[in-house]
This record gives C-alpha cells, structure tokens and sequence, in this order.
C-alpha cells in the first residue's frame, strides 16, 4: 500500500519535516493544532502514515500487568500508560494471568524496549536484582517482597494504613478483630498485619492467631470463606478487617447470612477504595491506595532512570487515607 | 551493555538459531521448558538478550482504549493482551481517557504496526471508513456507531439482551418501566432502547418518553441524578432499568434515599454483570455481556485479517445471558 513520505507531510503541511516526525513519533512536546494539521494531512494524503525516523523515536517501555485489568491494577496500568504517552514513549503491553506462566524478565532489553514498569512482579527477588544487574532501566510497582534499597520501587503506605485503619477501630472500642490477610508471601499482607498488630498494642491488646486467616487470593468468595470461618468462633469478633474491599464484601455477605447486622452486630472494614466499596449497604470503610498517583510517579522514577539521573529515593511509599463509611461502628 | 547473540545462547542451549529467535520474539509455538532453557542461558550469559532478528518478530498490534482499564474495558483489553500474546504478537497499549485528544487513526500503521483492536472508539463512522479504505487491518470491539458492513466488528447482542430483560420485568406484572438510557449517540444505548421498547410492544405498551432519561457518561452519580428524577414523577414507575450496573448502583442509591425498597417498591436491573452487581443488596438482576470472549474473538478476526484469509462475517455479535438476582420482583 502506498506509503507518504515525511517529506510528503511536511511539503502538504508547510511545516519543518522535523515538526512532522516528532507529530508522527506521538511526541508530547508539540501543540494540538500541529499535530491535527499533520495527522489531516496524512488522511489527505490518502496514504498510510510515514514511517517514522526511528532514531526519532524514543526507546518503548514495556508495562507488565500480570493480572486481570480491573479495579486496582487497571487504574495503576492506566495511568503509567498514560503518562508514557504524554512523554512520546510507546507502551508494550504484557497483561493477563497468562503473562505469569513464562518470566519475560530475562528477554526484557531486547529489540527497541528501552525500560520497563513491572507491576507487583510475581518472581522472586533474585530474578529482579539480576535484571538490575543487567542496568537494564526498570520500576517495580507493589513489589511482593522485599527488594534492594537500589532497585526503584514504588508503593503505598501499606502498614500506616493499616494501623490508621484499626486505630479507627480501636477508638470505637473494638479489642477482638478478626483479620482476613491476603497472600501470606506477600510484602502488602505482612506490612498491614504489622499495621494492625501495632494499633492494638497501642492498647495494650496482642493479635490473637485464632482471628487470623490467610488466603491465597484475595476475592470476594475467599473473603467470604474466612470471614464465615472466623465468625464461627465462639468467641466471636467484633470487626473484622479484609485484606482488600473484595474480600470485605465477601465478609459483608458472609455476616449477613449469619443473620448479624453491620456495623450493629459486626463492623467489617476494606483496604482499596474501589467503586466496589461505595456500593456496598452499608458502604465499606476502606484505605484509599493512591493508585493513578503510584503509576504516574512509577513512570517518573523510570524516566529518570532511562535519562541517567541519580534518582535520590529509590523506594517511594506513597501515603493511604483512612476513609470511614457505614460499615464500622461503636463495638457491642 | 554487553549483548548477547542469538549465536551465543543458541551455542550455550544446543538448541537451532530458529528456535531460540522464536523464543525471544516471545511467539507461541514454543514448548515451555524450551523457553525456560533459553530464558535461563541468557541469564547465565549475565547480558542483555539478544536483538530479536526483527523478520522473524510478527507485526506488533495497536490495542487503543481511550477509557479507564476498569470493569468492562480492563477484562476486553485484558483478554485482547492475553490472545495477542499467545500468538506472539507485541501489544501496543494506548489507553486512558487522555487518548482521546487526538485520533491516532490516521498515523496508524507507521512504523512495525501491523493492525490494530479499537474498543468503542470516539472517532466518527467516517474516519474509519477512511482507515479501511488504507487497507489498514483493524477490528472495532463494540462500535460506538454503525460501520459498514466491511468493517471487521465485534459486539454483545444489546438488543435482544434488553428484550429479554425487561420481557422479564413485563412477566412480573410490570408495565410502567424507567429507562435510564446511555449516551445518545452510542448505539449500545439505541440497541438497548429498541430491545426495551419490543419486549413492552409485545404486551401492547408504548414506551413512554417521560419515563426515559439519557446521561452523557454512563456513571454511578448519573445514575444516581436520572433515578431519583424519575421516581419524583407523580405515577413512579414500579421499574427502572439502567444503560450499565453503575448507574443501577445509582440507581439503588436513589431508591435508598426516597425510603423506597427494593423491589418490594421499585424492581431495578442493570447491564454488564461486573463484580459491582453482586456486591449490592440486594444483587443485581442484570445482562451479562461475554466480555472475555468479545476480546478473544476481536484478535481471530484480526489475525485472519492480518493473514489475508477473507472473513466470512465481518460484523459479530456474542450473545448475552439475563442474570436474575435479587434487584426485580413482582410488581406492586
């Protein structure tokens, strides 16, 4: 198929062939109008674009998601992808459950793939210093577990969440709070037990293992399990803190099939901030992760990174916010 | 940064050069312990991975999706990604609301773009049409208007799913139904309209235009705004079915604040089925959309269009399935 060359563009256009590739290699730094004269000009044209010059384009980064892009991940791929874009660098996508099977960490560096944003990374540690080793330019998003204080790492403020959270708890006169833990191998799942075992030693009160359950994934119908399991206890909890608000509405659910109101009987609290926990009856008590602001700070550290400047904090922590609904009250 | 050649691993694995190429190029007919050899020797060449021989990388595709990777659009991209993947294609990620600025349409194809998945994309039937006439390769997942017929596209069955909804509202007795429509010019809203209006048509009612509210943004505040506008009306409505679950979140909200219950009072439905509506008491009567298999599909019929097989049907709706849950009862 005929293919118009930037020369074409920009005699059509009037503007510098310069102009026209930085248009073409989706570059942030040219105006609106600009970039529509080209792009109208390449439709006139009637020609597919021009391709571009390539040492005009800027290395592409590759974003690994391997999860569902829903709720939380979703929000934290869609902001580092925007930000990319805003900077002219092409986003590689690699998401689904099916990224999981095969590390593509040690391809990662091939072919025009300059830098990457690894969102919580499921393989171990080593394979994530290795590829530093490499100086090969990459950010860890959420990281799993603990990592080198010199490989960039961006994530939320998991264990003064936590203890704000029970804290909240404990001012409502709450003791004996059941804990529906995430992942017992990961960072997030330990930092926020730490939170919460911190809030009650405040108050003199240790975490008792019997209100603890781990799972191995945190969904609705786990959170429903752990929560119909720990409420089963005959001493029973007066709260109960998820892991993440899709467990808390499968404890949501699990007490309301015991028959127990919430927060009357039961006051049961999230991690997230999703759309989810506003559409809970009542609505869910949670920690709002900065997600969009995670992705776009992930995307600075990187930049900083593929630009050689010695990024001063390699570990970021960005702070949660204690958001009360109805879901929490006064403990009987 | 020392790099590896295809030679080396291929030396240091005893595999061909051909299989360790289709190994970096990440393409799918590769055994998995073959990947992990490879994989595993390029680490221990401790450099970076070797320049994929780009003739042998198949063509990487541009998924755009100019909205939050969220609920609906995280698990079609998510499932488009995962498909690509599978047949080693590169996923070229342009998402976010911030990719509405400016149409990338005409500038695709530049560059090692072979095609392109475009989910409910904002430009108009026009520019399409202009991008096919380029015989540039591309599917649209749930088109925001009518294409031609041979302008590959995938879509769930609107209209019959909201037939057969609200067909079920009527079996209930009911007769005086809210529509608290989509956008305006999307045709999901008209299909879902139309499907409305037939299945009220069948039991000889005419829908009512004071009954009928459209939002701009198909979000739980709008949601929220239409419902409690409807149900002021003098003669309330017994039902209200909503364009998606979140503006039947809204809707639920709208219900809670005029003390109304639901459904004793008022029957409530939504579209889509996304974790949402099963965390609302009570749970959502909804359709869901197969939104997993509307991404894999979209990627069989870009591949065959890449690979210059004609495609028999160029426009392919999935059916979709009525969820009765809690939200709708018999009407008053």
């Amino acid at each position: 198929m005929a293919r118009a060359t930037v020369r074409d563009v920009a005699a059509e256009t009037g503007l510098s062939i310069a102009t026209v590739s930085r248009v073409l290699n989706g570059q942030a730094n040219v105006a609106e109008h600009t970039r529509e004269l080209v792009l109208r000009a390449v439709e006139r044209l009637g020609a597919q674009a021009p391709r571009p010059r390539s040492r005009t384009r800027p290395g592409a980064v590759h974003v690994r998601c391997p999860y569902l892009l829903t709720d939380y991940f979703g929000l934290i791929v869609t902001s580092v992808a925007e930000e990319l874009s805003k900077h002219g660098r092409r986003v590689v996508l690699d998401a689904g459950t099916s990224a999981q099977k095969a590390s593509v960490l040690p391809s990662l560096g091939s072919g025009d793939v300059a830098g990457a944003v690894l969102v919580l990374p499921p393989e171990p540690a080593e394979q994530l210093v290795r590829l530093r080793d490499r100086k090969f330019p990459f950010v860890v998003v959420d990281p799993r577990t603990e990592l080198p204080r010199d490989v960039a790492a961006v994530s939320a403020a998991h264990f003064a969440g936590a203890r704000k959270l029970v804290a909240h708890l404990v001012e409502l006169g709450h003791r004996r709070i059941g804990v529906l833990g995430g992942p017992r191998d990961w960072l997030a799942s330990d930092s926020r037990a730490a939170g919460y075992a911190a809030a009650l030693a405040d108050v003199g009160v240790l975490p008792s293992p019997e209100l603890l359950r781990h799972v191995d994934e945190p969904t609705e119908e786990n959170g429903y399990l752990a929560a119909r399991d720990v409420l089963e206890l005959r001493e029973r909890p007066t709260a109960l803190v998820a892991f993440n608000d899709k467990m808390a509405v499968g404890a949501l659910r699990a007490a309301r099939e015991r028959g127990l109101s919430v927060p009357g009987d039961v006051s049961i609290a999230g991690f997230d901030d999703l759309d989810l926990s506003r559409a809970t009856t009542p609505e869910l008590t949670t920690v709002r992760q900065p997600v969009r602001e995670m992705g776009r700070l992930a995307v600075t550290l990187l930049l900083r990174l593929l630009d050689r400047y010695e990024v001063d904090a390699l570990h970021v922590e960005l702070a949660t916010e204690l958001v009360v609904r109805g879901s929490t009250g006064p403990a009987r």
